[in-house]
C-alpha cells in the first residue's frame, strides 16, 4: 500500500483548510485516497468493458464520477 | 491542479483490473483522485474544529471515511 506519496496529498489537505495534520491521520489520509483510486479504477474498468473496450476512455470516468440526484 | 503525480494513481487503476488507460483518461483519474482528496480535506477540517481542535487526528479521517447503512 501507500503508493501515492503523502507530501502532494497533504498539500491539498492543507488547502482545504486544516492547519496541522498528525502523522497518523496523514496516513490514514492517503489510504482513504488510495482505496477511492482503488474503486474508481474498478469502476472505469468495468465501464469499459461495458462499452466492450480493453482501454479505458474519458468518458469511462466521466461515467463513473457523474453524480445523479 | 494535479499536484498528485499520475504514475502511482495509474499504478492501482491498473492493479484493478485495467489493461490499457488513454492519456486523456489518466488525466481525468488523477482529477478525480484529487477531487476526491480536497472534499476528503474539507470534511477532516470540519471534523476537527468540530471536536474543537485544529491538528486533524486520524479519528477525524475515521469520521470522514465512515459508511452508514
Amino acid at each position: 500500500m501507500t503508493e501515492i506519496p503523502k507530501a502532494p496529498v497533504t498539500r491539498i489537505v492543507k488547502k482545504a483548510g486544516a492547519e496541522r495534520i498528525s502523522k497518523e491521520a496523514e496516513e490514514k489520509i492517503v489510504e482513504a485516497v488510495e482505496a477511492y483510486a482503488c474503486r474508481l479504477g474498478k469502476k472505469v474498468f468495468d465501464n469499459a468493458n461495458h462499452a466492450g473496450r480493453k482501454t479505458i476512455q474519458p468518458e469511462d470516468v466521466e461515467l463513473a464520477t457523474k453524480k445523479y440526484c
